[in-house]
């Protein structure tokens, strides 16, 4: 997912019409979007910022799934001092009716003046928003921030680009990249600041899948532990064979309680059986791409993988990594370690897998690196 | 070295005597310090602000090895706004009659009222200066952001607490730790941002440092190619066996321009003779401990260095590494490569090899890290 997907709209930036805080405002509508993270899935996050004279007179964000749009809330906000305000929102106001009135009409009702939009809204359902504003005679800004707009939604717009979810692939290493040690010691690498995100990172997070391997050696319960929690636990997907599956971890116990899957293929009917009355789904697939196509189709727009290196490594190599994540700590763990690249290829210096650097973050004595990969 | 060294000083940090204005004339006047950068040394950077009424009205720095001392430099400056004047300046005004006048008298000539150090001479032959001025009827405070100042001049500060010298542990590397591709390559993993950061580090150094297999698989030249340029250049050793030198690398043709050593043992007499002859000088040594030793006794500092992997495993395993910078590229070489700390030795998670973070810098799309070792 890139901007260039919506270039065919980059003609809606029209530079005369742009004001000297439209960024920074749209950024503080970016900012309240985020404050439903984890809240409003399969909904995107948006957020929105009623501006008059330079002041702002009313924000909003979509809360949670089935709330109120954010577009609405601003203006219940704003009241009577939306009229000849603009509005900033960070995606094309609705123009249909779903769970809620079109957010167009209460835009033209209240009197906004001008509307900026950082993105484009890419469901057919959902769209016409902006066509419908500059047929009223509104004054109609979009693609400020649109970079930010597209990161902080990415998984949604994913959802009508591509047949399978939108990655992030997260690692925990060290300086020299053990993502454990020797012996399979991985608690912890990484520090308590550096988790408390990899928990955030879950609740925004459709599924999170990990390989047999670690799912044997860790016994990872895989779930946001945040505050707020998340509106939905995160399912849960292991790569492996069904056999393997330990039936008294975290995971196999809590089956009945959050979706969990085994992607895996050609299972004996017993094992089958054995799954089923677990709990556990059985995704079969001839391979990796079958079995993304499958989860998306369950619902899974955005997908975790946490691990290990073999799963990393088959990710990163079908090019299916969207975002790369990871958290070095400062330590080394030595030659003979588990290390978190092992399973790639290896290239020449010339053909390296170059990669581009989306954000950096320090969290205690960590540093959080999130990387893109370039389109094949 | 650490702050502790200088902790029975620390009583002469008078809280009652500091203004809201110290930390950051400390800091102007380290930032002066450090224009001195590959030009001071065996001296120390070192940088002096004279402030009246809340204004700067004289800076000065110690431009070059031989040059006025900062404190002169910058009450020349000053002139007769000298007078009644707070001095900052980030080393112990000296006392002595070296190649200067003391600085001790020309502070209390210009009528300087207080002065504020950072931090205090190590050096036996050039302190006592803090006591002179106080002798003198003038305020002192000691300690001023003495953390920076012990980082800035760590190789100077070190000439008087450790028998080797300051040793810095530079390693150029991808995500996933490789120094090289499978096949020796490593021209180049990071970008030129960085490598213009390397020629800084080199002209900052004594000398630089590389295994025999980095000298004839790169042909580095290990020359401060910098503006300005360093007073001297680097002096360059080589760890490995005299009859493995390549004649034809760029080291061994400007041997007899650039003081180069091996760093070796047990040479045979022909050897040793044709590399005198060309301009190598040979140390002989039982151990890492003692190279070092004979390397600080021919006067040298600081050493960078470079690689490779081995001889980078024997320098962290030894304990001899003060600073470790990596340069981390955005980009995956996969398995196979040479990988930075292949030669450690393995550890669990709980004797891991734990780091603290120093610094963290950005080098276009390259982040820099500095790492120190923790006290053995």
């Amino acid at each position: 997912m890139d901007q260039s997907e919506f270039g065919s709209r980059s003609d809606d930036v029209t530079v005369l019409m742009l004001r000297a805080d439209d960024s920074a405002q749209m950024r503080h509508a970016l900012s309240l979007a985020e404050r439903g993270w984890g809240q409003t899935a399969p909904n995107p996050m948006v957020g929105a910022v009623v501006v008059q004279g330079g002041k702002i007179v009313g924000e909003g964000f979509h809360v949670r799934y089935g709330a109120d749009h954010a577009e609405v809330d601003a203006l219940n906000a704003a009241g009577d001092r939306a009229r000849g305000a603009t509005l900033y929102v960070n995606l094309e106001p609705c123009n249909h009716h779903g769970q809620t009135p079109p957010c167009t009409e209460s835009i033209i009702r209240a009197g906004i003046r001008r509307v900026v939009v950082a993105l484009p809204d890419p469901n057919p359902l959902a769209s016409g928003g902006i066509a419908m504003l500059r047929s009223a005679g509104l004054d109609v800004v979009v693609g400020i921030e649109m970079n930010r707009a597209i990161e902080l939604n990415a998984p949604f717009l994913n959802r009508f680009a591509a047949r399978r979810p939108w990655v992030t692939l997260k690692l925990a290493m060290t300086v020299d990249g053990a993502i454990a040690d020797f012996d399979g010691g991985s608690n912890w690498i990484t520090g308590e600041e550096s988790r408390a995100e990899v928990h955030r990172m879950r609740a925004g997070s459709d599924a999170v899948a990990v390989g047999m391997r670690t799912l044997i050696s860790d016994n990872p319960r895989l779930s946001a532990r945040t505050a707020p929690l998340p509106r939905r636990q995160p399912a849960r997907i292991i790569f492996g064979r069904g056999k393997a599956m330990p039936s008294h971890s975290h995971i196999m116990q809590t089956a009945h309680e959050v979706p969990t899957y085994l992607v895996t293929y050609e299972e004996d009917a017993a094992t089958l059986q054995t799954l089923r009355r677990a709990g556990v789904e059985v995704i079969e697939a001839a391979d990796l791409r079958e079995s993304l196509a499958q989860i998306r189709e369950r619902g899974i727009d955005s997908l975790l993988v946490e691990g290990g290196a073999g799963l990393a490594a088959e990710f990163i190599e079908r090019g299916f990594v969207d975002r790369l994540v990871i958290f070095q700590a400062p330590m080394l763990l030595g030659s003979g370690s588990l290390t978190a690249f092992s399973g790639l290829n290896t290239r020449r210096l010339v053909n390296a897998m170059r990669l581009e650097v989306m954000k950096r973050q320090t969290f205690g004595p960590d540093q959080m690196t999130v990387y893109a990969f370039p389109a094949p």
